[in-house]
């Protein structure tokens, strides 16, 4: 029976927000203790980074609460973004570009046409190998809801992918059987992060609990059992990203309008290896958290660790709490006992 | 244009939760100001109602509060449930009794086998002509969500109403286009109620709303279509049952666990005009809110009252609770404008 595994290098997590402010300080440091030596940074801050040097100045702003971590910047597309942008961009080692959906104004409804206005921007991210993050969602409206809003996006993913047939394109956050089946059916420039929580959540674990809520809603049962089957295939298409967002309890605690979003940041390595635990495909893992993310991003300058995760088979209690007061974040399974511990081991230098 | 209804008769409301209490004081009162002059009344006190002396002594404590209000009364559906409390029950003049799949406790996950153990029970009713009121879902596992949990349970409707032919059974609160098509496929002894908030709400409108999350959850944009086309039908097995369920904000105002529930009693009339008018068939409102549940349920001795019910186009807005303190309550679409209003107008006497 495993019950220690050391991952061949820390964990890359390949969506991550932060936040700004007394949140970047309160969450910044979980990265590591959750395992991740890498972050892929989203750029939806208050507002959003829509200029090279905002984004390189967030970094700096990262960079001094922990030096240690890897982060990848990205920009938020919007009418800003043009081909010059990206061409600064590209120079200034920023490594890609979040589409949200949120961003589309017209003809949003199906979604596609509402693209086309950004079609020189993903032509100079393609020559410049930026990678695309795609949030991929219709907006809900006449027959799109939140249970099928990403499947409806799934031409506008392979439409862009037909257009821009080198341009690296990731599906965020996959949620759907559909979701994985189209990824699968595109080019080796297509890939798609995975969560931890929608590794164990469906819509019954969010009906009437907001701290599971989050965008995309976790989906039915067989979603549920074709994103773990995807995670553990050893494709190197499906990768690890979190999409671990902190809200204020406050946020979350509203009857109206709780705020959607699950943090995973502190124990990400161990819900992870929770759930490929329970399906009997450990020996995934690492392909999964470690390696298939960097081999897709082709990570250039990664900073060197002097520190190695190994993820223990031993219980522990994910607190209810993250930080104090109304600012204070409460973690995906709170309270609840994990059957794995994420280790930080210091080499010996 | 239509913009006064005076309505034949008040509203008969055929699913009401007033609780018991504190929050019994502060919702009774609210019935009449809804425009309803018979409520059927739930007995999901804790505990639950499950002898006939604790149901009379529950209406006799309704009684106190509104006197004019006319009470049906039900048993919660359980072991101690056998004929001869449904004899008792019928001779003491409680209506009906009602069945939760909570109660359900052996082979819950596919609900019908559960059923058998009450056929004795059943036969009763029917032979003394009282009603089942069947909370129709069957409990969550396995390929069981939130989402398909009444159309799994269809099967054992029918299997119920096979087995019990001349029982009257009314699926309460149906919420998808399967339940609407399986009651019209019943004989005329199956009816039934449809809510309020489930002619306006969507998945949509409880993911990350807890105030407009309700067991069984709203469902996809072509269920609630085919709820308005059933409750604008003029079908006789098609009538108002508002399931207005009270809960203390502070249960609706939790990241883990929110009550379900939505609150409608203050102004059942006014949404419901609101959801006719907005398809164009106000013509059939009479018929839902006040005549057809009151023909199914052959109701012997109603009270007379001596106010009618008004319904004018008028615009107001819904306050944001009934009550104050940690025991206030929500309203559905609390601070949002209602196009129409529920004027009680006292008749000469």
């Amino acid at each position: 029976m495993t019950d220690t595994i050391t991952l061949s290098r820390p964990v890359a997590d390949f969506h991550v927000h932060v936040r700004d402010g007394d949140m970047m300080k309160l969450v910044v440091p979980t990265i590591k203790s959750g395992g991740v030596s890498l972050a892929y940074i989203m750029p939806n801050l208050v507002p959003p980074l829509t200029c090279v040097s905002d984004v390189l100045a967030y970094k700096s702003r990262l960079e001094a609460i922990d030096p240690t971590i890897t982060y990848l910047m990205t920009l938020y597309l919007s009418p800003a973004i043009t081909p010059q942008v990206i061409h600064d961009a590209a120079k200034a080692g920023i490594t890609g570009v979040k589409c949200y959906p949120a961003g589309v104004t017209t003809n949003s409804e199906h979604g596609v046409a509402s693209y086309a206005p950004y079609y020189p921007t993903f032509a100079a991210m393609e020559q410049h190998d930026m990678v695309l993050n795609l949030h991929g969602e219709c907006p809900s409206g006449n027959h799109v809801h939140v249970l099928n809003a990403e499947q409806e996006f799934l031409p506008t993913l392979k439409d862009i992918h037909t257009r821009f047939p080198k341009l690296r394109i990731v599906l965020e956050h996959c949620t759907s059987a559909a979701a994985i089946q189209a990824v699968k059916d595109c080019g080796p420039t297509v890939a798609a992060t995975i969560t931890a929580h929608h590794l164990f959540l469906t819509i019954d674990n969010w009906a009437g609990n907001a701290f599971n809520y989050c965008k995309p809603v976790a989906k039915f049962p067989t979603d549920r059992q074709a994103l773990l089957e995807a995670a553990t295939s050893a494709s190197a298409k499906f990768f690890f990203g979190s999409d671990s967002a902190p809200h204020p309890i406050a946020n979350k605690e509203k009857g109206n309008g709780a705020a959607a979003g699950v943090f995973t940041q502190t124990h990400v390595a161990a819900y992870v290896a929770e759930a490929f635990d329970q399906v009997g495909k450990l020996d995934r893992l690492n392909g999964f958290l470690c390696e298939f993310g960097r081999q897709f991003y082709n990570v250039p300058q990664e900073k060197p660790t002097n520190w190695t995760v190994v993820l223990k088979k031993q219980q522990n209690v994910v607190p209810a709490l993250l930080g104090q007061g109304p600012c204070a974040v409460a973690p995906f399974k709170a309270g609840e006992t994990l059957n794995w511990k994420v280790e930080i081991v210091d080499m010996a230098t």
